[in-house]
């Protein structure tokens, strides 16, 4: 059992933040953040799988290997992604991480860092480091949204959520803030979520927590097929609420955290380029988890699909054509297609009569369709993704003139 | 050496074709086609690899493995696919190929058949025999540019091909029509192929001409990363130029048929849905020759590189970045894009002072990108796709009210 709570990323005891205007987007809006741990913290971080991987990701990565999962603070930048920039971006990342320490007295590898703007483009260190030092001064627990609009690149709302849980020690607290994909700009949508508790967890079961609390929730989410070059998940838990989370509390701890998670994850969906729905994705009958998964990655990344969604149209062709593209195991005499719990296909026969019901449904912000594979097998898929409107085309062709 | 002939599919000597107007598409609008042979030809089939396969397909493929590789004809209807229709689509199916046989007085599995249309819609089996004894009827060379009309569905033009190739045996001639991926009326892009040859070429040996010729053509064009329920390639050989093609011609043949697949591809390619470009994606420096074909389709089908081309942004970032995240092996530090013959990208550097040139290319109509991986690979790939618009959306979102 968990409760909402007030306080987004800073609702944890020991957590201070501020968000500040850097310079480093020409608009003057907020651009960097730092949020740090009053208190040493067990750290953990999921980052993105692209090959052309972000200077502020390895630094990261390599800060989390050097402390065994240890953390103070995180140092955030919007406006620029600091990605494919070489040598120098590498040093500017580490200077993010050293002045922030400086600020903080910790180390730097207690400090990591996250960027999302502009690739290919260098952040100038004296405006970074400026930022840093203004953003050390203000630290406190009230500016926690702030904080969430600082990481917001073209994000057409801010996203923090927090939620208390009363495990059989005692009460804890977990916060977040997340940035998605909106942004116009420059040239990745990049997904980033800086996750606090005041609980205390060891780094280990930090890390299981963390990817446990992700796998339904950030990575079963897409907008577009595509994977940024500077995506991060971190996760600090300071101890500052006094409960220690054991082995018998750790599937009320991953429960919280996925609720966290999946509120900020369904923001970045909501937020979507272009985005004018949140479309819950359901494949059943897989024959394998890897074909649910599969067939439910197909479907909610296809333009078809998200085009027909978009104009309102149960289209449930385009929904078994795709199912039978996917690589999954498939069968067409037995599968079934849903639009809003309506069956449209089902055992080989269409039910066009039912499409006025299915396309009432669809013209809610909120919609959901459901292809069985057909096969007979348990598995089971679910991914979150947005529909595809003219929008996202312009905001994606038009931005550069 | 060949040389671009008229006549499009009826071009080869011994061919004939008609193409009516059956009424499967309530506008009138010609519908159904019949290509035959005079005289028995050996046959070669392609078929889409979706598990939701319609039935026309399994017909088809039935037919060829029966016969061991021999048609005398090839029925199509445009306006219904034919597909996720059960066994009375079926039933459909197999009438198209014996009324066809009846009216050539041929056994039925000598007719090859294809559909392309809605999903889901059963095609009517009086309509359709009606339309095939009257095109039976009208069957003539010269009627080659109704058939390359009657096999169309929302394509913005016609596509047909023939070129005359001079094989050290003596001059033979081959001949294509299409139909590709500007199908907004039902559910998914089909592409249909059908091609025909005077040489006289024996069935295995056709069968690897048609695979060779097709892999860098029909199976290297890509226009929204859909696979349909629908898509075939047949091709007619029937020796009536009194040409045999030995293994000594072989390439010269391939070559020759390799140029028709192609001329008929790019068609396919340039009538995509809302498409204003055509664009070539090249990848080179593949440590595989499976890591260079994986990385040109994710950048083929990446929305965020398509809106950007539409956009005339020569944006290397999401290149790099699209290569990163494709799967394929990438090393940033060696890789290079080029936009147009443009360096836009190389050796962990970008250079932004040459992009007004690279957007100079991409306000052209045929537009050229190039990724190398980095990885010092041999391995290449060539993959052509067209940009993305916001028509694609309005086409695939808006044609139901």
């Amino acid at each position: 059992m968990s409760v909402v709570v007030a306080g987004g990323v800073t609702a944890p005891a020991g957590f201070v933040t501020a968000g500040v205007a850097a310079g480093i987007k020409r608009t003057g809006a907020l651009d960097l953040a730092i949020l740090a741990s009053t208190t040493p913290a067990t750290a953990a971080g999921l980052f993105t799988t692209n090959l052309a991987t972000a200077a502020p990701v390895l630094v990261s990565r390599e800060h989390l290997e050097a402390t065994g999962g240890r953390a103070r603070a995180i140092v955030v930048n919007s406006g620029c992604a600091n990605a494919c920039t070489g040598p120098a971006g590498m040093q500017v990342a580490r200077l993010m991480c050293a002045e922030t320490a400086r600020a903080l007295e910790c180390e730097a590898e207690e400090v990591l860092v996250a960027s999302t703007g502009v690739i290919g483009v260098q952040l100038d260190p004296r405006t970074v480091s400026a930022g840093i030092i203004d953003a050390a001064h203000q630290l406190g627990a009230a500016h926690h949204a702030a904080a969430a609009r600082a990481i917001m690149t073209t994000d057409p709302f801010p996203k923090d959520h927090a939620v208390r849980a009363d495990l059989p020690g005692g009460a804890v607290t977990i916060g977040g803030i997340a940035k998605g994909s909106g942004m116009i700009e420059p040239n990745m949508a990049t997904m980033l979520a800086f996750l606090t508790t005041d609980a205390a967890v060891d780094a280990r079961m930090l890390r299981q927590a963390l990817a446990d609390a992700c796998d339904d929730t950030f990575n079963a989410i897409t907008v577009d097929g595509e994977s940024s070059t500077n995506d991060s998940v971190f996760l600090l838990a300071n101890g500052a609420s006094g409960v220690r989370v054991g082995p018998a509390d750790y599937h009320r701890f991953v429960d919280a955290l996925r609720e966290v998670c999946l509120e900020l994850a369904l923001g970045i969906v909501r937020g979507g380029e272009g985005a004018t729905k949140l479309v819950t994705v359901r494949v059943t009958g897989g024959a394998t988890d890897a074909c649910a998964r599969k067939a439910a990655r197909a479907i909610a990344n296809s333009p078809l699909v998200k085009t027909a969604i978009h104009g309102g149209d149960p289209n449930w062709g385009r929904l078994v054509a795709v199912a039978g593209r996917s690589g999954a195991h498939f069968d067409l005499a037995g599968a079934r297609v849903e639009v809003g719990g309506v069956v449209l296909f089902e055992q080989g026969r269409p039910f066009d009569e039912r499409a006025p019901q299915a396309a009432a449904h669809l013209r809610q912000k909120d919609v959901s369709v459901l292809v069985d594979l057909g096969t007979g097998g348990p598995h089971e898929a679910r991914i979150f993704t947005c529909d595809f409107s003219a929008d996202y085309v312009k905001i994606n062709a038009e931005y550069r003139t």
